[in-house]
């Protein structure tokens, strides 16, 4: 009793918390274009190419609350505003008011031609948070004779918001946090300094004690190599020094670099350097340990290449593009649902993608792109069960997809038009011609998502329409794609016939769309994934669906392999993270060089942490079955390894595992689990009741919260 | 030979005139934003209750020359941005660079999230001007090969531009121009001061000599007793003073008034007020003057009513809503082409109102204000000629009738749907219920207006279903809605069925749109527009066309006794420009109530300066009958006058006019006039030789510069 008076009495005055709203996907399409605009390469400024949006300039925020007393709320506004109670407008812009006892509806509307308008309301009870509604037209108009006008069409979203929760920071100055971290060797030459930093670093430049006079120039290098190469690093920072006594400076455009070199004039002097680390603050959930050591540190280099990578948003490779690409970010987020399971960076990562209508051409203009865009959504809901995600976008979705339907060809398959950008992959001589199999596999899903989603928006008329596109999509994908000699899908189709060419992506999609029949599966294994002859995967970007089909496909013992050899390969050349692209056939410096260009080559590519995936999902075995892991599966594979341990975060708390060849040891969190195992003698379980499915296989129902030991006999 | 070397020697060294550029309608928009969200009630922020549009954030600018000589050009730039010579980046953003002999291409690309990225070039023939093309997606990329994408379906438009030019004043700085008038007459009271500016004026209040400590409010008031009511008075400003000694102050919000009344606390003293008179610097090019002095010093103060509101853009009323009003707006085009003739005002104004896609509602959010839009640009094509801005916004003239034969009923006729505000007019119980036959009129005048406009812009698909549309339109505004026993086009048509009611709207717009047979024509002259049980209409914002369509019918004479009462009437009751609404029967202050509001009514509405059109078109009777006058008409009619004479604007010069009962003098402008005049004997003209068309009617061809004068008798 005491106790809880106790609770009561140091309770805190704000009970709620209150956090900055705004429409929904403005605030995160703003913060995408500031930062796809800090792109340049060798001292060019260096945009996008496609459109960017931009935010409503007026906003109406609403909701209705109940007091049983009178209560005094503080507004920060960003923008000019008004705000009304019960349609009756406070004179001025008050910064703080009284809402009286009872229901009332409090109303802001804001205009903000240069930022996003947001608002921070904060009361004992009342706080700004996305339960607000909010509209960019309220159609609210009052007629001569004082009537007011038929609202009932006006459009409400649910307010956006992101954590902003402190008043005083607005949220267009919204920055990543950064920490001091020195450079570890410092080699000085004539009229130069070279500083490398240990690893890949990413941040603001900060020079110690700078004296003299003159032009300096700070050369970035992801290699020595680069960074050395006044001539063709890709990114620089000219400075002109006037100084008389020894001063710092930060550099303001972040940098991504392991090296720099410093090139002065004579007279100008340079004590050190370092770097404010910029980083996006997200912690680990996630993890993964096991008898291999260099397994393990592959899994430590993609976990910091994913966090390099994730910024603002999930941006490919920190040093050159700095943009959000929708196919590298897609793998992020599965990635993400395996480590930080961060929600708030994949909305935002989409909301930026989607931007705004209309839809004036695929995404990043990338027929492929728009596809995974739909996928993310998929997977997003899958993993994390947020419905109000779907509820507020929706209409974008809709359109998006409209766009889409409206550019098929005559046979209803999507064909690159004019303007479009047909990427699948970089692979040497890939054909984009006529209409690729590989895009109506992906349109195919993407429908199938659409109609899903529309189920959840009570779109019942959209759920059959999607699902009667998806059907007949996919029938046309085997009466069009499949070839009963090559037991494979074809690369393509043009002007109504099929190509003769085989490649690896529709096929292994399919097997992670679970589109073949068991016959096809094993049939496309042998034809397409473990045949020499169908043209590699050289990158990373598709080597993480190719490991991933293998592994669905029960082939860990060979993908721990390939990994080894392939992220191995990187480590054994010093890599600190992960690169855009690896052959090992290549050399030296021959490794740094894409593009054409000699330093073109990302060393930090998201893409390339793709073991942070495959390990929790394909060893460890863990994922949802049902939205927000309400009903999940378990089926640890070692694949060769003697022991692995880790954990999985769920919305509700995480999955921890640990397999040896003889026990399996498992706490459940959120929904139920079911644990799947094979033995060769009959597992015991004491906390559980083992069922026997036959063959050798096993099944365990996991509780939440519970902890379960099984011994069994790898 | 000498004059001619002398010219070329004093050639400015720019020979091209270069201007700011952005993308079309950016601009506008932006500026309207600022504009609109400028009004203020009582002191509260009272922004508009419809979607408004934001810029594009990164723009590309580019056009090709052909140098005989290296050139140096300067660039302005508002907005982060790369400069490239047939796509070769410059290190920076440098504000000068040399673009060398021969064909290259200067791309521009500028990133601006707060302003409107913009640019202004200065060479010597180099210049920027909207014959630059700009487009908000290149969507240029590389490939890993260095190939280049296709960008064949890239939209380029011509830059948008709009006189801007002066480099040093960045586009999102621009403010109209401002010049200081003191009051008229200044009355002190204990602690207020009370001043008169002699008629109503807009702008910013200055205080002189202001001194001492507390608190001081500006009541503003278009009339006396609304400065006096500081309860009612529907704009005022309050201020916190704090001078030991005396100083100027000038209150950063404009407002329109006539009279100020300054309540302050004791303490303070103010010495005097002025203005800094707000105006759009435009010159008049048209003018009208007769033998009666009232209806010269109508003209006069229509003029300064169409001066007053005539602002960055044409709005309704300067005291209140100072909001861009489609259906107000479309008033001040027509009065404009009769008295300034400036198109950029209203093509700015054309831009500002459509806004950008999607669309999600009615301009304004009310359907006839829709129409009156696509009606803007068929007056604007006829009388400026100017197929560009047709090109120009020909895709959101597609979008915007597109999403209004979207929400046509099961009929094909335009229902108000939950949203809509279905306007027509402030008329007591007028019933906006069913498909109302007004709303049908503007809808089919709007689908004439596409096919003309799909004409210029070479859709030959679009001009036949928009023609087709049309006609099907009209064939159903007669099938539903003429009644045979009333002679008359009835109000609407509910559940498929005629209703009872006649008004006057569609009736009127019928004989101005040309859509009746003469005998329909002369039986709705008598059934309607004379008949005194229809309602009658009594804003002139109805009035407007209501004595248009009795003008199009030879009533100049009623006309002109209608105007000099109901303009006389605002006249004889002090108006220093035209009101909202007149109302004869009330008296004193009753007359500047309106919404249920004291002084609600606006006196300074544009609307209220229809006799600028009425006299240019229909007494001095010039208007084009070929776009941009190159075919055009003169049918004086005196309408009872001794004598009258004016001049009317064209694209290319000044027509000019003097009419008498016995004489006829006219000056032709640009191509090809007519001037239709009736005789009771034979005319003579020594100039040119006048047609007998039979029953006292004569035609006299009028050549370009050319004087004529023709003696008659009227």
């Amino acid at each position: 009793m005491f106790y809880l008076l106790l609770l009561t009495l140091v309770a805190p005055a704000y009970s709620q918390t209150a956090t900055w709203i705004w429409y929904p996907g403005d605030w995160e399409i703003s913060l995408s274009n500031k930062m796809q605009n800090r792109r340049t390469e060798r001292g060019v400024f260096f945009p996008v190419f496609w459109k960017i949006d931009n935010h409503y300039v007026l906003m109406d925020f609403h909701k209705v609350f109940n007091l049983s007393q009178p209560e005094e709320i503080k507004l920060y506004v960003e923008g000019e505003y008004n705000v009304k109670i019960d349609g009756k407008a406070f004179e001025g812009s008050p910064s703080t008011i009284t809402v009286p006892a009872g229901k009332h509806k409090i109303n802001i509307k804001v205009f903000n031609q240069q930022q996003v308008p947001a608002i921070f309301v904060q009361g004992k009870t009342i706080v700004s948070d996305n339960s607000w509604l909010v509209t960019f037209e309220d159609k609210e108009w009052i007629d001569e004779t004082g009537k007011t006008s038929d609202i009932s069409a006006t459009k409400w979203l649910n307010a956006g918001s992101s954590n902003l929760n402190d008043p005083t920071k607005l949220p267009s100055t919204y920055s990543l946090p950064v920490k001091p971290e020195p450079a570890l060797r410092i080699e000085r030459k004539p009229q130069a300094l070279v500083a490398d930093f240990g690893k890949e670093t990413f941040g603001f430049l900060k020079l110690h004690g700078v004296k003299g006079k003159g032009k300096l120039t700070a050369y970035y290098g992801e290699s020595k190599e680069e960074a050395l190469s006044l001539e063709h690093s890709e990114t620089f920072d000219r400075l002109t020094i006037a100084a008389t006594t020894k001063q710092d400076t930060v550099i303001s455009l972040s940098k991504a670099f392991r090296f720099v070199n410093l090139v002065h004039e004579a007279g100008i002097s340079v004590d050190s350097v370092s770097v404010l680390y910029e980083y996006a603050d997200i912690s680990d959930k996630g993890g993964f340990r096991c008898s291999d050591e260099e397994l393990n540190r592959i899994y430590d280099v993609s976990k910091y290449t994913l966090h390099l990578t994730t910024r603002e948003f999930f941006i490919d490779g920190i040093k050159r593009d700095r943009w959000v690409w929708s196919g590298d970010a897609y793998q992020s987020y599965l990635m993400n649902y395996y480590l930080t399971n961060d929600n708030e960076t994949v909305k935002r990562t989409m909301y930026a993608l989607r931007g705004k209508d209309p839809v004036t051409a695929h995404i990043n203009t990338i027929m492929d792109y728009t596809f995974y865009w739909f996928l993310g959504i998929y997977d997003y809901y899958l993993y994390s069960g947020d419905k109000s995600f779907i509820a507020q976008n929706y209409d974008r979705m809709q359109s998006l997809m409209e766009y889409c339907l409206g550019r098929r060809n005559k046979e209803g398959l999507m064909e690159g038009l004019p303007g479009d950008w047909v990427f699948i992959d970089w692979a040497t001589g890939l054909s984009k011609a006529g209409a690729v199999s590989f895009e109506q596999l992906l349109l195919c899903r993407s429908l199938e998502t659409m109609a899903i989603c529309a189920g959840l928006a009570d779109d019942a008329a959209g759920a059959a329409r999607y699902t009667k596109e998806a059907d007949l999509l996919k029938k046309k994908l085997f009466d069009y794609y499949w070839n009963e000699n090559k037991q494979a899908l074809v690369h393509s189709r043009v002007n109504g016939a099929q190509t003769d060419n085989v490649t690896r992506y529709a096929n292994m999609f399919s097997i992670l769309f679970g589109y073949f029949s068991e016959q096809q599966k094993q049939a496309v294994k042998k034809s397409v994934l473990l045949n020499n002859n169908i043209q590699k995967i050289t990158t990373p970007y598709m080597r993480f669906y190719e490991l991933e089909a293998l592994c669905a496909m029960g082939e860990q013992v060979y993908v721990l392999k390939e990994m080894k050899d392939y992220w191995g390969g990187m480590l054994k050349l010093g890599a600190t993270s992960f690169w855009e692209e690896y052959n090992p056939d290549k050399t030296g410096a021959e490794h740094y060089a894409m593009y054409g260009r000699e330093f073109g080559k990302s060393l930090c590519h998201s893409w390339g942490a793709s073991p942070l995936y495959l390990l929790g999902k394909y060893y460890l075995g863990v994922k949802p079955l049902e939205p927000g892991y309400s009903q999940y599966e378990i089926a640890p594979q070692l694949g060769g390894l003697q022991w692995m341990e880790g954990k999985v975060p769920t919305p509700d708390g995480t999955i921890e595992l640990a397999v040896t060849t003889s026990q399996i040891k498992v706490t459940g969190a959120t929904g139920t689990g079911v644990l799947k195992f094979s033995s060769r003698s009959k597992p015991v379980c004491k906390e559980g009741i083992v069922s026997d499915k036959g063959n050798g296989h096993y099944e365990l129902t996991i509780e939440k919260g519970k902890t379960y030991t099984v011994k069994y006999k790898l």
